[in-house]
Protein backbone atom coordinates (compact mmCIF):
# COMPACT_ATOMS: atom_id res chain seq x y z
CA UNK A 1 0.00 0.00 0.00
CA UNK A 2 1.48 3.38 -1.29
CA UNK A 3 2.07 5.95 1.57
CA UNK A 4 -0.99 8.59 1.76
CA UNK A 5 -0.84 12.29 2.90
CA UNK A 6 -4.17 14.25 3.30
CA UNK A 7 -4.25 17.56 5.25
CA UNK A 8 -6.93 19.18 7.01
CA UNK A 9 -7.09 23.27 7.07
CA UNK A 10 -9.90 25.86 7.66
CA UNK A 11 -9.85 28.55 10.32
CA UNK A 12 -9.90 27.62 13.74
CA UNK A 13 -13.71 26.00 14.89
CA UNK A 14 -14.20 24.48 11.47
CA UNK A 15 -14.65 21.01 13.11
CA UNK A 16 -11.28 20.20 11.91
CA UNK A 17 -10.21 17.63 14.52
CA UNK A 18 -13.75 16.03 14.61
CA UNK A 19 -13.53 15.49 10.71
CA UNK A 20 -9.89 13.84 11.17
CA UNK A 21 -11.15 11.18 13.72
CA UNK A 22 -13.91 10.49 11.67
CA UNK A 23 -11.70 9.95 8.24
CA UNK A 24 -9.40 8.20 10.71
CA UNK A 25 -12.08 5.36 11.14
CA UNK A 26 -13.25 5.51 7.45
CA UNK A 27 -9.30 4.47 6.43
CA UNK A 28 -8.90 2.08 8.65
CA UNK A 29 -11.85 0.48 7.57
CA UNK A 30 -10.40 0.63 4.57
CA UNK A 31 -7.03 -0.97 5.19
CA UNK A 32 -4.81 1.08 6.13
CA UNK A 33 -3.29 -0.63 9.38
CA UNK A 34 -1.55 2.60 10.65
CA UNK A 35 -2.79 5.80 10.57
CA UNK A 36 -0.91 8.88 11.99
CA UNK A 37 -2.53 11.76 13.20
CA UNK A 38 -0.38 15.06 13.76
CA UNK A 39 -1.12 18.40 13.57
CA UNK A 40 0.61 21.85 13.68
CA UNK A 41 2.80 23.38 14.78
CA UNK A 42 3.05 20.56 16.53
CA UNK A 43 3.32 16.85 16.38
CA UNK A 44 7.18 16.08 17.51
CA UNK A 45 8.52 16.96 20.89
CA UNK A 46 10.67 19.89 19.48
CA UNK A 47 8.37 21.15 17.27
CA UNK A 48 5.68 21.02 20.15
CA UNK A 49 8.27 23.28 21.96
CA UNK A 50 8.15 25.82 19.39
CA UNK A 51 4.52 25.50 18.95
CA UNK A 52 4.95 26.88 23.24
CA UNK A 53 6.56 30.02 21.56
CA UNK A 54 4.42 30.18 18.57
CA UNK A 55 1.26 30.97 20.25
CA UNK A 56 2.73 32.08 23.54
CA UNK A 57 -0.19 35.06 23.95
CA UNK A 58 2.57 37.06 25.70
CA UNK A 59 4.75 37.39 23.07
CA UNK A 60 2.65 40.34 21.25
CA UNK A 61 5.81 41.85 19.77
CA UNK A 62 6.52 38.91 17.74
CA UNK A 63 7.03 40.30 13.87
CA UNK A 64 5.40 38.18 10.71
CA UNK A 65 8.97 37.17 9.85
CA UNK A 66 9.68 35.45 13.13
CA UNK A 67 6.30 34.09 13.25
CA UNK A 68 6.75 32.21 9.39
CA UNK A 69 10.18 31.06 10.09
CA UNK A 70 8.99 29.39 13.26
CA UNK A 71 6.30 27.68 11.85
CA UNK A 72 7.93 26.64 8.84
CA UNK A 73 10.81 25.45 11.73
CA UNK A 74 8.21 23.21 13.29
CA UNK A 75 6.84 21.70 10.31
CA UNK A 76 11.01 20.82 8.89
CA UNK A 77 10.98 18.50 11.99
CA UNK A 78 7.66 17.16 11.71
CA UNK A 79 7.90 16.21 8.04
CA UNK A 80 11.68 14.96 9.06
CA UNK A 81 10.83 13.08 11.90
CA UNK A 82 7.30 11.61 11.19
CA UNK A 83 5.65 12.39 8.03
CA UNK A 84 8.39 11.51 5.73
CA UNK A 85 9.68 8.44 7.35
CA UNK A 86 5.59 7.70 7.79
CA UNK A 87 4.86 7.85 4.00
CA UNK A 88 8.04 5.64 2.63
CA UNK A 89 6.57 2.95 4.86
CA UNK A 90 3.49 3.40 3.47
CA UNK A 91 1.22 4.58 5.95
CA UNK A 92 -1.42 7.33 6.18
CA UNK A 93 -0.66 10.42 7.77
CA UNK A 94 -3.78 13.12 8.46
CA UNK A 95 -2.43 16.45 9.71
CA UNK A 96 -4.47 19.11 11.50
CA UNK A 97 -2.96 21.74 9.49
CA UNK A 98 0.03 21.90 6.65
CA UNK A 99 1.80 24.51 4.85
CA UNK A 100 -1.14 25.85 3.35
CA UNK A 101 -1.84 27.27 6.72
CA UNK A 102 1.65 29.23 6.19
CA UNK A 103 -0.13 30.49 2.98
CA UNK A 104 -3.19 31.45 4.04
CA UNK A 105 -2.33 33.13 7.46
CA UNK A 106 1.51 34.38 7.12
CA UNK A 107 0.98 34.98 3.46
CA UNK A 108 -2.43 36.59 2.96
CA UNK A 109 -3.72 37.50 6.32
CA UNK A 110 -0.38 39.01 7.60
CA UNK A 111 0.51 40.05 3.98
CA UNK A 112 3.96 37.96 3.21
CA UNK A 113 3.04 37.23 0.37
CA UNK A 114 2.19 33.74 -0.87
CA UNK A 115 5.19 32.90 -3.24
CA UNK A 116 7.34 34.04 -0.02
CA UNK A 117 5.93 31.56 2.12
CA UNK A 118 5.60 28.80 0.07
CA UNK A 119 9.30 29.61 -1.39
CA UNK A 120 10.39 29.53 2.38
CA UNK A 121 8.94 26.26 3.32
CA UNK A 122 10.40 24.41 0.24
CA UNK A 123 13.27 23.90 2.72
CA UNK A 124 10.89 23.04 5.37
CA UNK A 125 8.54 20.18 3.67
CA UNK A 126 11.29 18.87 1.50
CA UNK A 127 9.18 19.04 -1.75
CA UNK A 128 6.37 16.95 0.38
CA UNK A 129 3.14 17.69 -0.55
CA UNK A 130 -0.57 16.18 0.95
CA UNK A 131 -2.17 14.08 -1.96
CA UNK A 132 -5.59 15.53 -0.82
CA UNK A 133 -6.36 18.65 1.55
CA UNK A 134 -9.42 19.12 3.14
CA UNK A 135 -10.77 22.88 3.54
CA UNK A 136 -13.70 23.49 5.59
CA UNK A 137 -14.98 26.25 4.92
CA UNK A 138 -16.22 28.51 7.47
CA UNK A 139 -16.87 32.09 8.37
CA UNK A 140 -14.59 33.51 10.22
CA UNK A 141 -16.99 34.96 13.17
CA UNK A 142 -18.59 31.62 13.50
CA UNK A 143 -15.29 30.08 13.96
CA UNK A 144 -14.13 32.41 16.54
CA UNK A 145 -17.43 31.98 18.87
CA UNK A 146 -16.94 28.30 18.85
CA UNK A 147 -13.17 28.82 19.68
CA UNK A 148 -14.03 31.02 22.35
CA UNK A 149 -16.40 28.98 24.03
CA UNK A 150 -13.94 26.30 24.40
CA UNK A 151 -10.58 27.25 26.12
CA UNK A 152 -8.64 30.34 26.42
CA UNK A 153 -7.45 32.01 23.17
CA UNK A 154 -3.88 31.60 22.24
CA UNK A 155 -2.03 34.36 20.69
CA UNK A 156 -3.41 33.62 16.84
CA UNK A 157 -7.12 33.18 17.98
CA UNK A 158 -6.39 36.47 19.80
CA UNK A 159 -6.21 38.48 16.59
CA UNK A 160 -8.99 40.87 15.53
CA UNK A 161 -12.18 39.72 13.70
CA UNK A 162 -10.71 41.43 10.53
CA UNK A 163 -7.54 39.03 10.53
CA UNK A 164 -9.89 36.03 10.64
CA UNK A 165 -11.85 37.26 7.69
CA UNK A 166 -8.74 37.24 6.03
CA UNK A 167 -8.16 33.64 7.00
CA UNK A 168 -11.47 32.50 6.10
CA UNK A 169 -11.27 34.43 2.45
CA UNK A 170 -7.52 33.64 1.81
CA UNK A 171 -8.09 29.75 2.12
CA UNK A 172 -11.04 30.18 -0.27
CA UNK A 173 -8.64 31.85 -2.79
CA UNK A 174 -6.12 29.81 -2.13
CA UNK A 175 -9.03 26.77 -2.84
CA UNK A 176 -9.25 28.59 -6.11
CA UNK A 177 -5.37 28.25 -6.64
CA UNK A 178 -5.08 24.34 -6.37
CA UNK A 179 -8.48 22.90 -7.38
CA UNK A 180 -6.69 19.51 -7.96
CA UNK A 181 -5.90 18.92 -4.69
CA UNK A 182 -7.60 21.71 -2.18
CA UNK A 183 -11.42 20.39 -1.63
CA UNK A 184 -13.23 22.94 -0.53
CA UNK A 185 -16.69 22.01 1.75
CA UNK A 186 -19.12 24.34 3.10
CA UNK A 187 -18.33 23.44 7.24
CA UNK A 188 -21.50 25.44 8.34
CA UNK A 189 -23.45 21.87 7.32
CA UNK A 190 -24.05 18.90 9.74
CA UNK A 191 -20.71 16.94 10.65
CA UNK A 192 -22.07 13.62 9.18
CA UNK A 193 -22.70 15.26 5.75
CA UNK A 194 -19.15 16.84 6.23
CA UNK A 195 -17.50 13.50 6.59
CA UNK A 196 -20.20 12.55 3.90
CA UNK A 197 -18.33 14.72 1.41
CA UNK A 198 -14.73 14.07 2.80
CA UNK A 199 -14.81 10.05 2.04
CA UNK A 200 -16.52 10.89 -1.29
CA UNK A 201 -13.55 13.13 -2.03
CA UNK A 202 -10.86 11.07 -0.72
CA UNK A 203 -12.23 7.92 -2.21
CA UNK A 204 -12.62 9.42 -5.54
CA UNK A 205 -8.73 10.66 -5.44
CA UNK A 206 -7.35 7.72 -4.13
CA UNK A 207 -9.69 5.32 -6.02
CA UNK A 208 -10.38 3.80 -2.91
CA UNK B 1 26.11 59.84 12.57
CA UNK B 2 24.91 57.02 10.39
CA UNK B 3 24.11 53.89 11.89
CA UNK B 4 27.01 51.50 12.27
CA UNK B 5 26.61 47.52 12.39
CA UNK B 6 29.37 45.14 13.00
CA UNK B 7 29.53 41.26 13.42
CA UNK B 8 32.07 39.51 15.44
CA UNK B 9 32.18 35.79 13.83
CA UNK B 10 34.72 32.80 14.77
CA UNK B 11 34.11 29.15 16.23
CA UNK B 12 32.98 28.80 20.08
CA UNK B 13 36.12 30.17 22.31
CA UNK B 14 37.58 32.28 19.38
CA UNK B 15 37.11 35.10 21.57
CA UNK B 16 34.62 37.23 20.83
CA UNK B 17 32.69 38.56 24.17
CA UNK B 18 36.24 39.71 24.95
CA UNK B 19 37.13 41.41 21.50
CA UNK B 20 33.30 42.71 21.76
CA UNK B 21 33.72 44.39 25.01
CA UNK B 22 36.70 46.00 23.80
CA UNK B 23 35.32 47.52 20.75
CA UNK B 24 32.70 48.88 22.48
CA UNK B 25 35.39 50.81 24.26
CA UNK B 26 37.04 52.10 21.13
CA UNK B 27 33.44 53.05 19.83
CA UNK B 28 32.71 54.99 22.67
CA UNK B 29 36.32 57.26 22.67
CA UNK B 30 35.14 57.69 18.90
CA UNK B 31 31.79 59.47 19.48
CA UNK B 32 28.83 56.61 19.30
CA UNK B 33 26.67 57.28 22.47
CA UNK B 34 24.85 54.44 22.30
CA UNK B 35 25.95 51.12 21.35
CA UNK B 36 24.28 48.11 21.02
CA UNK B 37 25.96 44.75 22.01
CA UNK B 38 24.08 41.60 20.97
CA UNK B 39 24.05 37.91 20.32
CA UNK B 40 22.60 35.36 18.41
CA UNK B 41 20.48 32.99 18.75
CA UNK B 42 19.16 35.91 21.65
CA UNK B 43 19.56 39.64 22.20
CA UNK B 44 14.93 39.42 22.55
CA UNK B 45 13.25 37.63 25.06
CA UNK B 46 11.52 35.68 22.12
CA UNK B 47 14.62 35.14 20.03
CA UNK B 48 16.13 34.32 23.86
CA UNK B 49 12.95 31.40 23.72
CA UNK B 50 14.10 30.12 20.49
CA UNK B 51 17.94 30.33 21.34
CA UNK B 52 16.49 27.63 24.62
CA UNK B 53 15.76 25.28 21.93
CA UNK B 54 18.29 25.41 19.53
CA UNK B 55 21.13 24.72 22.18
CA UNK B 56 19.11 22.23 23.98
CA UNK B 57 21.59 19.48 24.75
CA UNK B 58 18.25 16.90 24.82
CA UNK B 59 16.84 17.92 21.65
CA UNK B 60 19.81 15.48 19.93
CA UNK B 61 16.72 14.27 17.31
CA UNK B 62 16.84 18.03 15.92
CA UNK B 63 17.37 17.80 12.08
CA UNK B 64 19.39 20.35 10.41
CA UNK B 65 16.94 22.11 8.33
CA UNK B 66 14.91 22.85 11.55
CA UNK B 67 17.77 24.07 13.18
CA UNK B 68 18.93 26.55 9.98
CA UNK B 69 15.01 27.96 10.36
CA UNK B 70 15.06 28.44 13.58
CA UNK B 71 18.28 30.33 14.04
CA UNK B 72 16.90 32.26 10.68
CA UNK B 73 13.64 32.81 13.31
CA UNK B 74 15.72 34.17 15.76
CA UNK B 75 17.31 36.26 13.17
CA UNK B 76 13.64 37.53 12.02
CA UNK B 77 12.78 39.04 15.58
CA UNK B 78 16.64 40.73 16.29
CA UNK B 79 16.76 42.47 13.39
CA UNK B 80 13.06 43.55 13.30
CA UNK B 81 13.04 44.38 17.27
CA UNK B 82 16.52 45.60 17.54
CA UNK B 83 19.09 46.15 14.71
CA UNK B 84 17.12 47.65 12.37
CA UNK B 85 15.22 50.29 14.66
CA UNK B 86 18.90 50.70 16.41
CA UNK B 87 20.43 51.26 12.61
CA UNK B 88 17.91 53.35 11.65
CA UNK B 89 18.32 55.88 14.74
CA UNK B 90 22.15 56.00 13.88
CA UNK B 91 23.41 53.80 16.70
CA UNK B 92 26.50 51.45 16.61
CA UNK B 93 25.20 47.44 16.96
CA UNK B 94 28.07 44.99 17.26
CA UNK B 95 26.25 41.66 17.22
CA UNK B 96 28.13 38.54 18.89
CA UNK B 97 27.46 36.23 15.31
CA UNK B 98 24.85 36.96 12.38
CA UNK B 99 24.29 35.46 9.40
CA UNK B 100 27.60 34.18 8.22
CA UNK B 101 27.56 32.09 11.34
CA UNK B 102 24.23 30.20 9.90
CA UNK B 103 26.44 30.26 6.67
CA UNK B 104 29.27 28.41 8.70
CA UNK B 105 27.84 26.16 10.53
CA UNK B 106 24.53 25.84 8.95
CA UNK B 107 25.63 25.90 5.20
CA UNK B 108 28.82 24.40 5.38
CA UNK B 109 29.29 22.30 8.43
CA UNK B 110 25.70 20.62 7.91
CA UNK B 111 26.27 20.51 4.22
CA UNK B 112 22.53 22.89 3.81
CA UNK B 113 24.76 24.84 1.53
CA UNK B 114 26.37 28.40 1.80
CA UNK B 115 23.61 29.85 -1.02
CA UNK B 116 19.88 28.06 0.30
CA UNK B 117 21.32 29.10 4.06
CA UNK B 118 21.41 32.87 2.43
CA UNK B 119 18.48 32.59 0.84
CA UNK B 120 16.41 31.74 3.58
CA UNK B 121 17.66 34.65 5.28
CA UNK B 122 16.74 36.73 2.95
CA UNK B 123 13.77 36.71 4.80
CA UNK B 124 15.31 37.06 7.98
CA UNK B 125 17.74 39.86 7.71
CA UNK B 126 15.15 42.08 5.48
CA UNK B 127 18.47 42.32 3.36
CA UNK B 128 20.39 43.85 6.09
CA UNK B 129 24.46 42.94 6.36
CA UNK B 130 27.06 44.26 8.46
CA UNK B 131 29.37 47.01 7.34
CA UNK B 132 31.82 45.27 8.75
CA UNK B 133 32.43 41.53 10.43
CA UNK B 134 35.38 40.64 12.41
CA UNK B 135 36.42 36.88 11.58
CA UNK B 136 38.20 35.42 14.87
CA UNK B 137 40.13 32.47 13.02
CA UNK B 138 41.06 29.68 15.81
CA UNK B 139 42.22 25.89 15.29
CA UNK B 140 38.87 23.76 16.62
CA UNK B 141 40.59 21.71 18.98
CA UNK B 142 41.96 25.10 20.83
CA UNK B 143 38.03 26.78 21.01
CA UNK B 144 36.81 23.75 22.10
CA UNK B 145 39.08 23.00 24.78
CA UNK B 146 38.39 26.38 26.05
CA UNK B 147 34.69 26.08 25.89
CA UNK B 148 34.95 23.13 27.69
CA UNK B 149 36.64 24.74 30.55
CA UNK B 150 34.01 27.24 31.36
CA UNK B 151 30.92 25.87 31.43
CA UNK B 152 28.81 22.43 30.18
CA UNK B 153 28.63 22.13 26.85
CA UNK B 154 25.85 22.98 24.80
CA UNK B 155 24.37 20.97 21.77
CA UNK B 156 26.21 22.54 18.96
CA UNK B 157 29.51 22.36 20.98
CA UNK B 158 28.63 18.85 21.83
CA UNK B 159 29.31 18.45 18.02
CA UNK B 160 32.28 16.43 17.28
CA UNK B 161 35.44 17.82 16.77
CA UNK B 162 35.33 16.97 12.70
CA UNK B 163 32.24 19.29 12.81
CA UNK B 164 33.76 22.25 14.42
CA UNK B 165 36.81 21.68 11.93
CA UNK B 166 34.48 21.99 9.09
CA UNK B 167 33.15 25.42 11.06
CA UNK B 168 37.23 26.69 11.24
CA UNK B 169 37.63 25.89 7.80
CA UNK B 170 34.12 27.23 6.85
CA UNK B 171 34.72 30.42 7.96
CA UNK B 172 38.16 31.07 6.41
CA UNK B 173 36.19 30.03 2.77
CA UNK B 174 33.59 32.52 3.78
CA UNK B 175 36.36 35.32 4.21
CA UNK B 176 38.13 34.60 0.95
CA UNK B 177 34.60 34.78 -0.87
CA UNK B 178 33.67 38.19 0.67
CA UNK B 179 36.94 39.81 1.48
CA UNK B 180 35.62 43.34 1.10
CA UNK B 181 33.19 42.95 4.60
CA UNK B 182 34.80 39.71 6.17
CA UNK B 183 37.78 40.36 7.86
CA UNK B 184 39.96 37.81 9.17
CA UNK B 185 42.14 37.72 12.36
CA UNK B 186 44.94 35.01 14.03
CA UNK B 187 43.35 34.47 17.36
CA UNK B 188 45.75 32.58 18.67
CA UNK B 189 47.23 35.95 19.10
CA UNK B 190 47.28 37.88 22.50
CA UNK B 191 44.24 40.05 23.14
CA UNK B 192 45.88 43.46 22.80
CA UNK B 193 47.22 42.56 19.38
CA UNK B 194 43.87 41.10 18.32
CA UNK B 195 42.18 44.01 19.61
CA UNK B 196 44.73 46.33 17.76
CA UNK B 197 44.03 44.78 14.73
CA UNK B 198 40.17 44.92 14.86
CA UNK B 199 40.41 48.76 15.64
CA UNK B 200 42.56 49.04 12.61
CA UNK B 201 40.05 47.95 10.67
CA UNK B 202 37.48 49.48 12.04
CA UNK B 203 38.52 52.57 11.62
CA UNK B 204 39.83 52.70 8.40
CA UNK B 205 36.33 50.66 6.63
CA UNK B 206 34.58 53.70 8.42
CA UNK B 207 37.15 56.37 8.15
CA UNK B 208 36.89 56.75 11.74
Amino acid sequence: MKGLFISMEGPDGSGKTTQIELLKEFLKEKGYDEIIITREPGGTVISEAIRGIILNKDYAEMNYMTEALLYASARAQLVGEVIKPALESGKAVISDRFVDSSAVYQGMARGLGVENVYKMNEYATLGILPDVTIHLDLPAQVGISRKKEQAELDRMEREALSFHEKVAEGYRELAKRAPERIYTIDATQSIDEIHRLIVDRVSKVLEL
